[in-house]
């Protein structure tokens, strides 16, 4: 662990604004989230509303939609009823239950503005009250519908990741590795990658963040997959380390991808994280390409994450 | 003060824009806008139109709305009147205002599409400005609702300031720093702050502005907060200053942060400033996080201006 | 003229992209649109429409829209009548023209979905092209709404530029400059200006390209004005030239102005350019700002052009 | 070949991302698709869908639609039907097909909000299911409708380049060159250009990348065309290369133009490229522009590829 702190090797500290002092857990979840919670913050605020609409699941959007539909036209249909159900002209029956159905189903014929007519207004304050509906169901359907539609076209990376990083032969000396591809069929474009690793310093326990040089950040086109490498040099925090020397320093490989999204026009990011439990020794990736018999490239996407021994493996870096 | 004005310091002049020579006020208002007054600017211009629509206050935009549904109503039902309401199939009252009334609610149920039909044209010149109607009723929503989602779902930093910016020890000499979290729930990614400082300069009293050098002007994620710290090292503008001085020359701290926010893939900015008065001498931030009992980081956005006495303060930085 | 051919000058050319060899008229226009007329471009091109139709001034997009309207209803109506129409149930006359203009209205109060219902279809076939006269009025209405939304809600920058450039003393030297102020009430962040020169190149007369190197190419905040400034020192391909010579080589100063507009979170670009008749020689720019009784700064934007005349001025750059 | 691996030349290998090991087929499509087949990747999944609808041709999208309504009303007239149109106020006749007719037509009605009213329901279940159907159509039309001004507003480049990249003088040595207009009247700015050359390494038959270095990457204004070319230097992978090495060694030259589109605020990505047999020896490209009578530039977009043959072509690089 010395090499972590050697003096020679300025560790820049906070690297990622992750301010955190952690105890065992992961600062970064698998699927990117931070491993955060927030207090203080008010729950319902106007600016989280949309927020919360947009990235909540999407049969719970689904349903707060017919849930406020229902709810809005209960709501009016109490004002019908309460104005009285005489000021209406109509063919249904006269029972309570059949009033109050027939208000019901007049405000959602007004609030879609389908507005068949075989019930209808016959005095002007119901009027008044079904403009005032109608007016209103335009600028409500309005944000029901921009919030589905923005939902649906919502850009959002869906990368898929090896499930473990992998230290393996690389050139001659060692490299930290793990493997990625776009699991979508748009198009990306000047993909980045950042890596970084959170662990505990050996001596007072906090915990430092250090950010990995990689044999290359960048990648114009992105067809296929892309295998990241951090060579482990004599310059590498990681020079020297043994497994348990990662896994006692709780070490966890904080990764950012950033590309830009060809078919949508669009800058998208992606998070994951490795932890010390996800990283292999002695082993490496098999490919995912093959040449079709038509001379093109057959892709398999359900591989980015097989590995196969490697030869010459190393049980230090 | 002379430090702010020594031969061997370039001030770069004017770094910000901000061709100003304001008097004791502030340059940037604490929400980040402009303490200047456009004048000779034309008061209505179609460019400006959509600006105030999607920035006025929201019960402001909804009573615009209102206003301008029933004033359209109005102007259609005048113009029905006009044609005379034996034009029309209706099973209303014959009195002056049931007709006014009449008119007005045919309107909106044609401006609103809804077309129940118990009031319905019975002539061709009706039909035709009913047509008329029902058109500039679908364009008139497009543009209303559009604004409605428009405003809806802009993107806007909301970041919370800590209210005071600190002068306490950094890393053995002093630094002048101020602390920031995301009061929203969505991921800010590439984090990048920029501090620039205004004041008068001794000698001829006209003011200047200086570009602060930071720790660090980036940070990659931003899951809490950032203490942004500018060292005060010797090649600081602000070496050797005591209270006093920043007061004399009035000096502003101008910052301006820029994020991508990674739930909506959008570049967003915001700005605040600090004036002499709202610098603390010798205190430091207190912690905003600690470890809850399941091992993931608490984080209170309540404290993000929260201080305490500094051991070791200076009185001049 | 000497010193734009000099051999310790090497000229980039063609730097704009402008691969032109224009004669005497200018290649960049005072709205910043290219002098160059396109041959062989096919007028009428799926691709050019969208363009079109959000380009095109907004008195002629209406009166297409309306245009649209009018025809389609028109060719429903052709197809109601050929059908016949005892296929309907209607209350109106029974001459050709009463026949025709229900038609019509039944055709709009179908494509707008306002369908009152006092003219609805009694026949099968009538509802089938009903049905599809409804649902190609809910198509072409979400194109035509998304049209009008779309172009009142296009960022554009609105800058206002000075009328002239002057050649006016700057720190002991000369300097090219010219002014700018944004029109709109928009924040504008991370202003970045770009000048190129083009002129005739005195031995063989074509027409070359230079940048310009500027005093400051780009400020963080822009909330007045910007007074662009190109030092005429020796390295200057403008050093030693005068009002003549600038005429003489036909000189075209173009300028590239890149903003982001705080305000929509979208950049922004703006064009425009200086022939050698719009260059003021001894003359400076008056202020815009002046201090307004509350502290707060006034700023004028019709004086983003005003000059007066500047002592010291000379004759040769 | 020497050249290519000689071990003065450091080959970044990979360069692009394109992790691929294909045969004699091109890695680039000439429309800027990769030749490659994903396998293994879930032929429907959510995330898909939105990108299908959006990239799919415009019949097979309009069809879609046209199915989706013929079907949807299919199956809300089946729940009709099964109610008994009995539920029904109507006018229509008693047979089978009259009461299939209307409860389709009836479910169209409704569906698109047209509510005529000749048909309506006339019990609360069936006002129950057409109150959800309403609801369907609004929330469903939505999705259709910003589907389709989606499509119409996309972004996309639309570039022509010359059909053969050129081996040509330049400047007293050899260079390789391209050239490429924009097809549309939008107005791009700060164009990017890269190229890179994929071969098959002389030794052992691999695929290596290397990036071409290029007299100019990134032009201001693009008004017109632009001719990118890689001089052939010494230090140029290609130098000293013939025709006959460039096919054996199965060569691919991979385009990527970046560039921002001033007219919607999005940056855009096109890419190509050129096999051996594209590339032309000895031929260089005609003016495409030409000035006009009245003093503007006259340009043809039909020339981007008009070559013409060439004084001193050599027949090796």
């Amino acid at each position: 662990m010395a090499s972590l702190i050697s003096p020679g090797k300025p560790i820049p500290n906070d690297d990622l604004g992750l301010g955190l002092r952690t105890g065992p857990a992961r600062g970064v979840n698998k699927d990117g989230s931070f491993n955060v919670r927030r207090a203080g913050r008010p729950l319902f605020r106007g600016y989280e509303l949309y927020h919360s609409l947009i990235t909540m699941g999407g049969f719970q959007f689904l349903a707060l939609l017919f849930l406020g539909f229902l709810v809005t036209n209960a709501l009016f249909a109490a004002v019908y009823l309460g104005l009285g159900m005489e000021h209406f002209i109509r063919t249904g029956g006269s029972t309570r239950l059949d009033q109050m159905l027939d208000a019901f189903f007049f405000s959602a014929q007004t609030l879609t503005t389908v507005g068949y007519g075989h019930i209808s207004p016959n005095s002007h304050l119901v009027s008044a009250v079904a403009a005032l509906e109608s007016l209103l169901g335009l600028l409500s359907f309005a944000l029901a519908t921009g919030l589905l539609y923005g939902r649906f076209s919502r850009p959002h990376a869906q990368m898929c990741f090896s499930h473990h990083a992998l230290v393996a032969p690389y050139r001659g000396i060692t490299g930290f590795m793990f493997r990625f591809a776009n699991r979508r069929s748009n198009q990306l474009i000047e993909v980045e990658a950042t890596v970084s690793m959170s662990f505990l310093d050996g001596d007072n326990q906090t915990r430092r963040y250090v950010a990995l040089e990689l044999e290359r950040s960048k990648i114009n086109l992105f067809p296929t997959s892309w295998t990241v490498v951090h060579p482990i040099d004599e310059s590498s925090p990681l020079h020297g380390m043994t497994e348990a020397d990662l896994r006692r320093s709780q070490a966890e490989f904080i990764v950012l991808i950033k590309a830009f999204d060809d078919t949508f026009a669009q800058t998208i990011y992606q998070r994951t994280s490795y932890v010390a439990d996800e990283v292999l020794w002695g082993f490496r990736f098999k490919p995912m390409a093959s040449l079709g018999p038509d001379g093109s490239t057959e892709f398999r996407l359900r591989d980015v994450g097989a590995v196969e021994a490697a030869e010459g493996a190393q049980s230090r870096m």
